[in-house]
């Protein structure tokens, strides 16, 4: 049996998992902001008509899963195997979402890593023939994420400049075997990083160092520099995050702003929305991967992509009890042709 | 390239991922309860010389890695993907345990189906090459749980018949390609059950119905019967649940009381050790197999062992807001010989 891994971190998909079909549903600031046309659906009512933030959550991922298959065109039944997570205590946006589904789940808690992660173990999946076809979803809500880790929405507390703006949405992936891309080529998975950051208003500066680590493991790894992609994206590092990840690039004498951005820069007006430093939270990857950038991939605006997932692994507890913020980053490289 | 994916939910391991380290660590009424022989360490300091029960929860996760490393003789380096979770909010246990390990790590959120939910990714890992040595943790603890659940331990809650005894244990396994086993030789990864149970404090009764369901698939899909092992053993169902489930294939024409046990009834003497129903949490099933069971088939005293996590997907605020308890159930066939 040959094997799939690659240098320190990383995964060879030699087989090539395709994306079936993706969708992406987001809420009323996503729909106000630059990328509103790329969403699958969106709602202006925060709870998505259902009786409570964490359920409208919960809906967004039933919502995400029945778009992606419809488009697919394929059944609940033919998913052998579904990956899905996110920010609620106990993940309970995605297991009650998929109860009534009768799909083989593994959940999973990665924080806003989770479109990254579910997509790193779903291509897994796929590419040795455990699943015929894969999910990875994932999701977030502005407001259950905000009475759940900081204060109750009420309260009006006042957010610091490196704050960022949970995301309300979620995106959902199906992966199989076809002729026709865009494939996912390989994957680089994370470790744990800790820089010792303990301010949880600012999760881009506790993150970044993660995404640097995934990164440069990504080029070793694989052999790949930076100008092998048209786009290299991070999932919710901000304004304050993207800089420093480009800072400690920059140190070592690598530039990468010619094909970086990140996703919580690109979901937002930053000028206009009062969001601070961007856009956060699971959903905040998951819709721009899913909504725009997959949607340029199928017109040939872009052809090699590396999505990293970036992921503040702290808890309100955590904090509470004076430790830092340890954070993760996945990266799944995902191109219009094999390679 | 071949298909490993068998029937409706379950997967062959055709490469059969041996078992090459476990580990099981336990905290004071484990010791005091009939398993107290196979455990590799115990304290009967509930905080494990650390400042919170969270830390200490967190100190388990890093000793179950230390102790199957050191069995195993390797080092972090050699694990090229881990796999882990935990109950607390966020998984700090497992995020926090493993942050100065390097090692790359796949966060999961399975509730008391950790132990066999990361045995199932980490042999998949292994028996497709992504990973050659992969490790699958969890835990729990019985304070930390205990306030973050329900109350503060100092209230003294009255505990109905029906509750449970939160473990406090962690344990871990090392798998990879070794001519010696134990093998994982399948698994049947569960779907979520939710037959409407709404008590928090009977989790046995929301859980059976999800191990009932991915016993009958995994029979189903790979042609089983429970006469095919000397051993069915569910993580964490306590007394009510295990009678449910046996009552359940009884309405089938099926017994499985000759080869089946519950680690929540295993773990502590239900007459003496005044934990009602039984113990559950993570921790619970981790312990049992990686301490006992494995012990018992390196012995050559069990052959052939079909290990069922099982886990109760809900989350305080989802009591709260009226809703019932999905469960979920992953099971893992390991046998002294490959099968």
């Amino acid at each position: 049996m040959g094997t799939l891994h690659r240098g320190k971190q990383s995964v060879a998909f030699d087989q090539h998992p395709a994306i079936l079909a993706s969708s992406a549903i987001a809420g009323k600031k996503e729909q106000e902001g630059p990328l509103s046309a790329y969403f699958d659906y969106v709602s202006s009512d925060t709870k998505f008509k259902q009786k409570s933030w964490e359920k409208a959550e919960c809906k967004i991922q039933e919502l995400a899963l029945d778009t992606a298959r419809r488009k697919a065109g394929i059944q609940n039944q033919e998913i052998d195997a579904l990956y899905a997570g996110d920010l609620l205590n106990q993940c309970i946006s995605s297991s009650f979402a998929i109860r009534d589904t009768g799909v083989p789940f593994f959940g999973l808690y990665g924080a806003c890593s989770t479109m990254a992660e579910s997509l790193c173990l779903a291509g897994m999946a796929v590419n040795s023939g455990y699943a015929r076809i894969a999910a990875a979803m994932t999701s977030s809500h502005f407001a259950s994420a905000e009475r759940q880790y900081r204060f109750p929405l009420n309260y009006g507390g006042q957010r610091p400049p490196t704050a960022q703006w949970t995301v309300t949405g979620s995106g959902c992936v199906l992966l199989g075997q076809r002729e026709a891309g865009p494939f996912l080529n390989a994957a680089t998975i994370g470790t744990v990083v800790d820089y010792g950051i303990k301010d949880a208003n600012n999760m881009g500066a506790a993150m970044a160092p993660a995404a640097y680590h995934t990164l440069r493991a990504h080029f070793d790894d694989l052999r790949l520099t930076p100008a092998d992609y048209d786009l290299i994206v991070t999932g919710d590092l901000g304004m304050t995050g993207k800089e420093i990840l480009m800072d400690l690039f920059r140190r070592d004498g690598v530039s990468i702003g010619g094909v970086y951005n990140d996703c919580g820069t690109m979901i937002y007006d930053l000028e206009k929305q009062d969001v601070h430093a961007g856009g956060s939270g699971c959903g905040c990857g998951a819709v721009v991967l899913c909504g725009y950038i997959l949607r340029q991939m199928a017109k040939g605006k872009l052809k090699h992509v590396l999505f990293c997932g970036t992921g503040a692994l702290l808890s309100p507890l955590s904090t509470q009890q004076g430790e830092s913020i340890p954070s993760i980053c996945h990266a799944v490289s995902i191109g219009v042709e094999r390679r």
